[in-house]
């Protein structure tokens, strides 16, 4: 019985984390749809609405929702500037029931150019979902 | 006696995470003594000896610790191009007992230049000690 019970136990752990990294990658996927329709404030619906979010880029480092998002309406002020975005899911690893770190690469497909590079997500589950805490995002270059 | 067990087990679990930040801390510090001292290989000793260690920096990923070395070797040729490297510890977290995301500033301070950006290093508990199994490096413009 002990076993069977374990065994159950192993059993409900693995599907937990293969449910966290479905959820995920839904998320990610709403966040690229929001994207590729215009919609800045829809993609960040998939980071924390907390002034501690951390989003870093290159050298810069932005605390905050409203300054992240504030920064994405700074850079991207139109859909030519914004085109279509490509996220591959490189590598997922969970150390913990309430945390996941995303790593892989994103690509903005525009008309007259096509830039790319990496990013690393930490997600933290909350009682409305996973949500990105911290982003860490390089271009190549 | 069931709180006061309680109480032991919360101490014993910071103490631990306490320790274990300290630990990293100086794996870092002794990358930076190994760098400042033109030793790459030695401040590549904080890395996991792997294949799968993975070093992504802008847009590129590099795969193993052989190929990372080469890659910093081909990069640094000698202590000038090197200068002095300061790392600024920004975030530690500690998402399970085995398993730590250190996020922080890099500087390196050379005679003409003083080139800058930003690390996520994701790194784990071996017996030997922490090391990092996934470096995400950018750097400022």
């Amino acid at each position: 019985m002990r076993a069977i019970f374990a065994v159950a136990l192993l059993v409900a752990a693995v599907s937990a984390q293969a449910s966290d990294e479905t959820d995920i990658r839904q998320l990610l996927s709403e966040q690229q749809a929001a994207w590729n329709r215009g919609d800045i404030p829809g993609f960040m619906a998939g980071y924390w609405d907390n002034p501690k979010l951390r989003f870093a880029s290159g050298g810069e480092i932005t605390y905050g929702h409203a300054e992240t998002l504030a920064g994405y309406q700074a850079r991207y002020q139109n859909t030519a500037q914004m085109g279509r975005l490509q996220f591959d899911v490189r590598e997922f690893n969970q150390p913990s029931a309430e945390q996941a770190v995303v790593f892989g690469r994103w690509t903005l497909h525009r008309e007259r150019d096509k830039p790319s590079g990496l990013f690393t997500l930490m997600l933290k589950k909350f009682p409305q979902g996973w949500r990105i805490i911290s982003d860490h995002t390089s271009s190549a270059d």
